[in-house]
């Protein structure tokens, strides 16, 4: 935002300084808050909605008697262009004023001693309006006797080629370039450091890196990441598909149009989602998902087969194929959506139903296709390929009926017969599919290294299978493949441990001798053949997930915890316990988990019982239409922008796209008629109970 | 290696598995070591030098009499011809038999028990040999009454056009893309998630990874993967410009050429070695210097000047530019090679002499230049520009004196003078010049992440000034510019810290409870101006490097230390002390490092004061011709031989290059004629006192 008086400088820099723990409102920094807000980019003819608020701060330091300006004004201008009220700008109707308060805290003192900031505020939407002409435009609020909150917006330029005919985009969710290494040392044999195979990875032609600032935050999380990818619109912490509003409903915060929408409206083409999390997880749901509060799981299914239902939008009708877990917002019960079956409802929707590997691989290719394999998360590729015992532990079964579930695809199974699917149901229109490898996240977060380097390997395996299946259908050539990460965790590998002699000492210092580095680090004993032990997990996987000696690895960012460096065999790692019994988390390291290890306590707060995300930018590798735009570095809306571009989505028109039209010329220059917003519906109420979370923080989980 | 008995092939897995934390010689798995080993690839036309050994334990898990077998034959085959003796191969006189033994210990139980492990050895040594025809080739090594080892060659095809006139290769040392994530974020402004500025590494059309796995061990360390960059030959941690091997003598150990011999004797091109590092360092000096202990800084000096003078090797006469620190092999005394003043030898041929930042900056551009600017390693951009008050405190003028340097120039300085001084030198040859950011990975050592960052972002204006300069210079077209690092270190940024809350609580538990995650870790501090805090240096560096709310960052490896997340006004941080007084040593943390800091007890062995580096790939950035070479993932040898292909260095003889010839045909396939040893130097018995390193590991400082 650009404050234009003296005095909202003053006031800026003031929020700016003060808050930072917490924030009144994320892209807000002064008391007008236009959303998008400054240094938005818009794709040319992408549907958007838009959010003002005038905050009037009751307490606190910014307190200004308490009263919102509620005759504030509204302007656009294209650059070199005079302003004019929005309504007319976009030929809608004024929109109504709301009016709200909510509550926050300037920081952890203020947290600690329960004294909250009271914000009153004056708001007002436009929904679904869209810009069609490509270049800068200045948005400004005036408020409070002619203060100014100028938001500059940037359109990008319009791409209405489809130079791709699909685009597979690969999430392995949570992974860095650090993490790509250590799975090549396990998976892969070297001799005298010459790598005998490589990751499917190494291979591709392009490689960049993007940038996952948040829009409030330098740390992002699965949610506003995935939206920066898929919509090419940053936002915060918990949020995707719209920037967070300060309103009580998690429903109601202005939204921006996914690819999948776009594609759906634009092109018709076939859309697939794959992922080994839950389906209404962040970086699957986020594709259709329109909420500030990520964790709105069942209302978040709702909208992936129904679309949105509570504002005039786009229309969505459901991907053709939606592939993963979560059963607990299928089957009906108290955690599926208004208790309704949603199996039952994705099947009168014209979908084949799948409760396991088995029916998966059978289903007709011409029809829609859910697949729903288990509760939760899927059980890892460790866990159902090497120490499987673990599953029948489970009460997974995405009948809900608490039994395990034991027919299990991979992310390769459901990748490859997704493909298939989409091929057929695309047609000429082609497809667009993203498939999530989302346990290296979860097993990061869970300092479960093995499970994440497993489900690395997992994901290469699967990227390797798909470049081959598309070789033998004729699509190499026609198809654009990336893969990428949406955020990273700062692990990495720094020796090896000789897990021998750590367990043969008695003290942790005597213990930390066992770490060999630099010479002592020696060789990657994961490739080494031992007779036995066969897993017959195929090659490019671990020979010996159990060597004597072992990686030495970590990350800076954890809660209190054992390590010995060996693979988990029982179960996923539980790292951290509350083992104080009170019902106000406090962890501590788990006294089961690795008792022989040694106490490393932690760099986060005692609440966490997990790892935490990090700041580092990603890789992007790409192949196929388009690569030659993913190199370099850049932000990761960029990776949206390119698929845009190479999709021919930038649109100088809201009509659809005819293949085989040429050009991406500029064409008429016109603005979209917005339609008024609809009856709300229950949802915002429905999610009540969320809305504390945003005054009081969140807790960490797999996100 | 490939082992072709049975019998071998048992003790090869044996030796593999029992031989992790020490190795009783890397490359040679087996009783019978070729080195070049297995995997190697050359550049055809570069010399190097071959050790045979054949290894005879007495005792151990290996033992078989402890006779070595004195009969070896060693034999070279190009694929699809016959096997030749190499003499006949080579042309070369049969070298002398040599014998040793040494010691080594099988594991940590062994080392604790002090039962090492003796072996003894018959060698041969052939010197300044060269394969000219691209190719495969199988060497063998057969002893034992047949046994035999096999190590397969492959020399990479011939390029012999010189494509970029010019090559500046940046060395980031330690660089990850996490911590140039980090820089970003301190030193460049973001709006809602848009950054207003990038850094000048992120401006480069093409990137890439390269992978750092040494040769017998994936932890590398600054002298082997500096060898690799520069010769595009993997060695073992300690060594340069040599393959490790079992002998006594650390300057006997069989050559590879470095780009730089080969520049100087195919095209007589300028050199320019730049390093914030005192120049006897691993980084910079492995560019002239073969020895597998990378301690030997006073020889290295003198090989820095006269090139290698124990063994027939390709003449040298010392860099045309030659700039950084370590006065202390420079200036007469205990610590010089020889006690020579090295000042005066560098001026006896031919070159200015600069002690300090007035004087290099005068220096005549057409004459060869040597700067040396302090002892140690030059202070960092941190104490230079900010926090000046500690370069009072230092006693490292590079006369020796023990005042304090305070006339300093940065990397940046000694760059541009540099590139003046190799145009006016190179002409029409061109030049290549390796300039170094050395603290970046020294201060990652020492976990002081603020001073590295610093230096990083130094190292950025510095790649940013230089793209400048030669296009102010019509060069820009002609010279290929690289950025790059040897190695990681397990770093990232994972939140905020409110420093300010953190010292406030008195427990380690409540302090953690100021780190800020996800949404809590807001924006950058250290971009928003503070009336109170202006240190003029310029844009593109923090403007408040002290702010409240500072960045959470650590690894994942480290000793014992205090966290409190604040910068290190007063001097670069020590941040663990052998508190018990003994001369063992045993690190704590420092008790005043910090003290108001949250207790983080180490994941290292408890003798390692600093942390160590890591696993990870590292980033590649480049332009200019060839700069397509550098995109995807590779080997750190691909960056030597990309660098090699667009200078046109592998040839097919060992004739000079002809400029604008043009052509990198298949010349006539020539094998150089190899001359004798000449006797051995002094330089062997001078570092007898460090070849006992090899068995007891050795002591991390700045690797």
């Amino acid at each position: 935002m650009v404050a234009n008086t003296a005095l909202l400088t003053a006031v800026s820099v003031l929020s700016l300084t003060a808050a930072q723990t917490f924030q009144r409102l994320g892209g807000c920094p002064t008391l007008g808050c236009v959303l998008p807000p400054d240094q938005t980019d818009f794709l040319a003819g992408q549907y958007f909605d838009i959010r003002l608020e005038v905050h009037a701060p009751v307490n606190g330091s910014e307190a200004n008697g308490g009263v919102p300006d509620t005759n504030f004004v509204f302007t656009i201008a294209k650059k070199d262009g005079g302003p004019q009220p929005a309504a007319t700008f976009f030929k809608v109707a004024e929109p109504a004023l709301e009016t709200w308060n909510f509550t926050w805290f300037e920081d952890l003192f203020a947290q600690e001693l329960k004294q909250p900031s009271l914000v009153q505020v004056a708001s007002k939407a436009y929904r679904r309006v869209a810009l069609y002409e490509p270049g800068e435009y200045a948005a400004t609020l005036t408020y409070y006797n002619g203060t100014n909150t100028t938001a500059n917006w940037l359109v990008r330029p319009i791409q209405q080629q489809k130079k791709a005919k699909n685009v597979i985009l690969f999430i392995g969710d949570g992974m860095t370039t650090n993490m790509i290494t250590a799975a090549r040392l396990i998976g892969h044999k070297s001799i005298n450091g010459k790598y005998q195979s490589r990751m499917q990875m190494d291979k591709f032609p392009v490689l960049g890196h993007q940038m996952t600032h948040s829009l409030d935050s330098y740390m992002t999380d699965s949610a506003n990441s995935a939206s920066a990818l898929y919509s090419g619109h940053k936002s915060t912490v918990n949020a995707m598909g719209v920037y967070a509003d300060s309103s009580a409903d998690a429903f109601d915060d202005p939204k921006v149009e996914t690819i999948v929408e776009l594609l759906t409206r634009i092109w018709g083409c076939a859309i697939g989602v794959v992922s080994t999390a839950f389906l209404a997880d962040a970086t699957p749901i986020a594709l259709t998902g329109h909420t500030r509060t990520r964790a709105a799981y069942a209302p978040l299914i709702d909208q992936s087969l129904r679309g949105v239902q509570n504002y005039t939008w786009t229309n969505y009708t459901g991907a053709d194929v939606f592939f993963g877990a979560g059963a607990e917002q299928f089957y009906p019960g108290t955690t599926s959506y208004q208790g309704k079956d949603y199996y039952q409802e994705y099947a009168n929707a014209g979908y084949s139903v799948s409760l396991n590997k088995t029916s998966l691989l059978s289903v007709p290719n011409t029809q829609k296709a859910l697949g729903v394999f288990s509760t939760s998360s899927l059980p890892v590729w460790l866990d159902r390929n090497v120490y499987k015992n673990y599953l029948n532990t489970t009460t997974n079964h995405p009948s809900g009926n608490k039994e395990p579930a034991l027919d299990l695809p991979g992310l390769k199974e459901m990748t490859l017969k997704a493909i298939d699917i989409l091929h057929e149901r695309g047609g000429e229109k082609g497809f667009f599919m993203m498939s999530e490898a989302a346990s290296i996240d979860k097993q990061m977060h869970a300092l479960d290294y093995d499970r994440a380097l497993g489900d690395l390997l997992e994901l290469d395996d699967t990227v390797k299978a798909t470049i081959e299946k598309l070789t033998q259908m004729g699509l190499i050539n026609d198809t654009l493949i990336i893969v990428t990460a949406d955020h990273g965790h700062g692990f990495d590998v720094y020796g090896s441990a000789d897990t021998k002699y750590l367990a043969s000492k008695s003290s942790d210092r005597e213990k930390r001798n066992a770490i060999g580095i630099y010479q002592n680090s020696g060789l990657s004993q994961y490739t080494v053949p031992n007779a036995s032990v066969s897993y017959d997990t195929g090659v490019n996987f671990p020979v010996n997930w159990d060597p004597r000696y072992t990686l030495a690895q970590g990350v800076g960012a954890m809660p209190d915890h054992r390590e010995n460096y060996r693979v988990h065999k029982d179960a996923p790692r539980l790292a951290a316990t509350n083992i104080t019994g009170k019902p106000i988390d406090d962890f501590y390291a788990n006294p089961k988990d690795n008792p022989d290890g040694i106490l490393v306590n932690g760099t986060l707060p005692t609440h966490e019982a997990q790892g935490v995300h990090s700041l580092t930018d990603v890789p992007v590798f790409a192949m196929g239409p388009c690569q030659e735009l993913f190199a370099g570095v850049y932000g990761n809306i960029d990776v949206f922008f390119n698929m845009a571009n190479c999709l021919g989505l930038g649109r100088p028109d809201d009509k659809p796209g005819v293949l085989g039209a040429s050009g991406s010329g500029s064409g008429p220059v016109a603005t979209s008629a917005s339609a008024d917003p609809v009856t709300r519906t229950q949802r915002g109420m429905w999610f009540g109970m969320l809305v504390f979370m945003r005054s009081i923080g969140w807790v960490a989980l797999n996100l």
